[in-house]
């Protein structure tokens, strides 16, 4: 399903993988969820945006996620480099933050709906 | 839309990051692709599954994704721990694998369709 050769118009999902500092505490962690909350209202190139912690189903996880999906490699800046998404990172984030892996990947076509 | 209480019908998302070993070639990548594409037809459980290499968008990202969307918490191991995913993860990605973070996270109830 990504064998393909690389669209323009690709769909593309980022995800990112976070884990916390040991000192992080519940309180930051909503407060990084209520942030995040306010931004698929502020970036419509968001087709969808999905975050939270980890459910604690499995041992060795990291500790959050977020996956966005975007209508095209061209419109990944309209969400990273947005300003209140800087703040964020910056402001609720980076604080807390011990690792983060991201990765952008295209998505098959019937994800674009 | 996370701040909820847990509802053990909630659909979830399975997400992982993956960094390849220095000596991992493209063959071995589309290897990796190929076998992760049989998966959906044997695991009903997945409601959505899409995964692939890092686009190259952003410096410093992770080099491979894959993101799972499950009905529920409980359907995790039907995927996780279904012996064709185990196969694929112990003979295709864990002699290429560096770093791996994986997660899981709800999803709002709006993904479920």
């Amino acid at each position: 399903m990504h064998q393909g050769l690389r669209r323009l118009s690709a769909v593309i999902m980022h995800l990112a993988t976070f884990t916390w500092r040991p000192d992080v505490t519940n309180d930051d962690v909503v407060a990084v969820i209520e942030a995040l909350s306010s931004l698929p209202d502020q970036i419509p190139e968001l087709l969808s945006y999905s975050f939270g912690p980890d459910l604690g189903l499995r041992e060795g996880n990291a500790d959050f996620a977020v996956a966005a999906v975007l209508e095209s490699p061209q419109t990944l800046p309209a969400y990273l480099d947005h300003p209140e998404h800087v703040r964020i990172l910056s402001e609720f984030i980076a604080p807390s933050m011990a690792t983060r892996q991201a990765v952008q990947i295209e998505l098959p076509d019937e994800a674009a709906s």
